[in-house]
């Protein structure tokens, strides 16, 4: 009953088997080896088109230092009130873009437009006391389990584009998103305006991949030195390639997130027909916000679940009564129906 | 025939397997889970007592990270003029701790005392224009393959001591040392006065493990936040944890590292004996440095051999004739007698 | 009819005297001479303590490098929402400092209590990701005219003791508010808590003279460094200490903050009985915000008069009609009553 | 006998007057005003060309805030082994820019053509670990009192040229460099390759004036944003306008420094036909190296001259005797006959 995070899970076996069969061989370091070539083709394959790709060691490093390559003195950054890049980073995304984050308000932790045009139109170009707009990161899914439709990240990046500004998108739940809308990975970037993409591995069934995609190879052209200036640059470099190899064989990685959808969706149905728990809002990928009564909670931590308590330092307590409390339900590529059952047993 | 680098090597087969068995369970992320606590108890049993060990990307990170730890603002940092710390970083050194790098001479990779303090005395604690001295880096083995004894260590740190700053060892290669002098962790580190040592398992059979050890858990209070910061912190830090757990079970560790050197030392007595290669200088660990004839160096490299040429990028032109060529040769736990002895076939 | 800012008037006969007098001699550069180290006494007179003192070029600066002194990794400095570290120096104190400014809200541009305490609570000294929490900046007087009660900068102090923060004030108009509050420099800072103080003198009366006032000399020890690392250590720093020599000599930078916050109080007479335009809220210090019809703006405009649309960046659409405008006012040692009948005339 | 250093001297009485009459009038901050507009216009014409300018507050701005206009991630600048950037300025360059200076050798302070060639091959474009050339700067007149001939110029930028790299020149004593070469502002900058200037005014007359020229307006865009973002934005920045337009009045710039320059020389007569004291090496602006028994430094410093041992922190033994002394003699606007004349009677 690990529902803490998705990054709680381990790692899959085609996965584990291409890095043992990694392991045996010689080959040139530095992301320099065939291997990492061919992977970055793969990418090529999976984006309809020519990307450059960058491998680092973490969420935090793929969003920062996407952030760093299209860094602007006095520049500012839009992302939600709720992002990773603003709340979970301990402002790593600062200190390597040099750009300040600006939150952006919007229900179920997707910028509203509107408030997004508000934001932007505070920092004009001009602006060298206040600081000038240089760039938006939207993430996808969202951190509160939500996902942005297509139509929605069309509308984000025509905002980016009126006002000239690159688009990044945070994918830690890349495959998440992808699985709930049902789209190409195409679609939900390029094709609807996204200029970078971090593009996680690591939440869905890989140890430890996670990757920079550049949909325009020109805008990547100083990452070579960005990235081994911040010490992400892996000797290595061909044991992240070698689990992307197995993690986008034969839509694996696709398969994999379906699967942690529908557990949440499993989670969800149960909490929704529970009398003691409630949805604290609907999602749509592999999160799932619910509100239970403290005893619920305790009882299941001391049956052995797991989870994040959300309200107390998320300022949430408008949602819940005073013995609720608000959880994070997160399943992953590993959850399996036997333990969303007996989690909604413990909580009942 | 790969003697490019240690780090073209893939990983051995008990880090691989306990890499597989860490992937089937679920645990708590960001370094917190049971495995993260023993691995770091198991660090204090290696050096034989308390230290504060955190896991990182990558030695180009245990390093910036590590100074970063110590730094000071206009501080400099005294390091050997071909250490990695100052020629194969791209800065982050730098860009990481806000200090400069200054380099010291000396023979064989190795500080020389002399050339140390004097480059000290030209950075006194009030020198607020031109900067003033914070750190010591040395590194262990060296870049050239040479190994500081125990007395030279010594040596550095007295100087260290003496002008009361802190000496920070770069480990990438702290097992071949350790298993070239015969001695053991605590002796070559905090018995001889370092307080802070990268602390290396990429290079000798991991595929992606390193640490900074402190030997004062009190400098240590930063870092978590400056690895975070840094993007350095790993979600399935476990992994790392696990490596680490097999590479020091029942001394793996310096079984592999003895082997790389004997490997090393197999190539030296070949290449000593040659008629056409001759040895640049006397190496001690797992790294060996030839002269040989450029034809001798093409033929091989079409036979499959790989090295690095170490002469045009490192001003060594005086040391070599015309038709020769400076090579590095890089043995590692993976490399086998057959391949030693194909390699000098091929040269000779 | 010069409103704009307090930083659009000239420099005082006295200190333009005692500039004059300077220039004709030679002495030591970099803050090392005899007036450098009379006027560091002079500080400590002023203040009724030893304090360490830093002349440094801005505002901006002072801010920015106090800031910086207290840095720690992965900090966050709490700042009102409209404070200037956050809204006008593009990011320096970020920069410098390499925390991140977070917004607390409060009335009259003074951070509320709760406010600041609830924002506290979110950065916890353990918090890796989120970022913990590091120091408080209260600027006096405030951004909106107002002045903090010796109260209330102690009950500010009293919150950054309990979480064992320093204190940071930004006293760009520090004279203004003494004058405000007719007590003395140690009684607002030290006496109540401060910290660090940013003590401006160009806003009133000098044309470039900024300083950094360390009420624990301990706290300054690496301020040299940084404040030379950041290139904002004067050659010919000695002209600083002598504008601040006049400035200070015989109250005359009392007088002249007197003079500019009598000057607000006058405008304020002139508007709070004015059929045409009404205060926006109440204010104590040299600047006026008022609410007057856009044609009235204008004609004013036309007619000479200066001053700043406060509405537009600011969000403040709630406060006006359709017709109206928000306009700030501000005075300085050289506003003459001349000067304000005229706009108060002009704008009827 | 004030030799120590230029920026020991006060200001000049015209500058002062310039001042004093700014100082009775208000005007629009920040760089606004009309007076900032029409010296920047000035500067057009001093320079025969279009130009951007920015005024800075110190010296160690001009040369951090020009190199981080051109700073690439990765980057290395090439500079005298001996250069301000280098030696004085505790790391502002590195910490503005992010990049690293690399020393590069040459007599007289004038970097040699192939040891610039050589150090600039060690830094290939695509060097990721290493780092990658990226800019040169180069100081006239140099730290060591000579001076650049225009041919060496044009041979510097053809070098950067070559090789890509933007050249900037820090002319600290820019005036002083081209009163000795008799030519043009034009001619010893922007019609031999130089991109972007340090324009210092501050050790030649004024109290502090530093302004960064670039002749490219379009290398330029980025610089507003940096200069606010790192505190150099003056709000009275008219003020360094009315010096500099002072300054740069009917040539009252080259006068001033075409008598630095001649007292320097009589210095070097004086101390070429002395009987104890003789010249380290030629030089050519306002500064002399001389050779003198310790006795006689001794005695002079006693009698109250001023000046500084350039032996000790520089590794410069080999050139003097046990009981000499290197001294650093430089001249300012303000040094008189008389003072020269007394200074070399007590060094006799």
């Amino acid at each position: 009953m690990f529902f803490a995070s998705d990054n709680w899970a381990g790692a899959h076996p085609a996965i584990n088997e291409r890095l043992l069969r990694e392991s045996t061989r010689f080959a040139a370091a530095y992301g320099t080896s065939e291997l990492d070539r061919a992977i970055e083709q793969r990418f090529n394959e999976i984006f309809e088109r020519e990307v450059a790709v960058f491998f680092v060691a973490t969420g935090t490093a793929a969003n920062s230092l996407s952030l760093a390559s299209i860094a602007r003195p006095g520049g500012v950054v839009f992302c939600h009130s709720e992002a990773h890049v603003i709340e979970d980073e301990c402002g790593a995304p600062d200190f390597f873009s040099g750009m300040r984050m600006v939150p952006v308000e919007g229900a179920l932790g997707k910028m509203e437009i509107a408030s997004l045009e508000g934001r932007i139109a505070r920092y004009p170009q001009d602006a060298v006391h206040h600081g000038r707009a240089a760039a938006i990161t939207m993430t996808q899914a969202t951190e509160v389990g939500s996902v942005y439709t297509l139509e929605e990240i069309e509308a984000v990046s025509a905002t980016a584009r009126t006002h000239g500004l690159p688009l990044h998108m945070d994918g830690a739940r890349f495959a998440n998103a992808l699985a709930a809308l049902g789209t190409t990975p195409a679609e939900m970037t390029w094709k609807r305006g996204v200029d970078i993409l971090s593009f996680g591995g690591t939440k869905n069934g890989c140890w430890c991949a996670e990757a920079i995609v550049f949909f325009d190879p020109a805008m990547a052209k100083e990452l070579p030195f960005i990235r081994k200036r911040t010490a992400q640059l892996f000797s290595k470099s061909r044991f992240i390639a070698a689990q992307f190899e197995a993690y986008l064989k034969d839509g694996l990685w696709l398969e994999l997130a379906a699967h942690a959808n529908a557990m949440a969706d499993r989670l969800r149905a149960g909490i929704s027909t529970s009398n003691s728990a409630r949805l604290a809002w609907p999602t749509q990928s592999n999160e799932v916000f619910a509100i239970v009564p403290k005893t619920a909670a305790k009882a299941a931590e001391e049956k052995g679940a797991r989870f994040y308590d959300w309200l107390e330092p998320r300022d949430m307590a408008e949602l819940v009564g005073e013995d609720e409390m608000l959880i994070r339900l997160v399943s992953s590529f590993a959850t399996t129906a036997e333990d969303v059952d007996a989690f909604l047993k413990v909580i009942a």
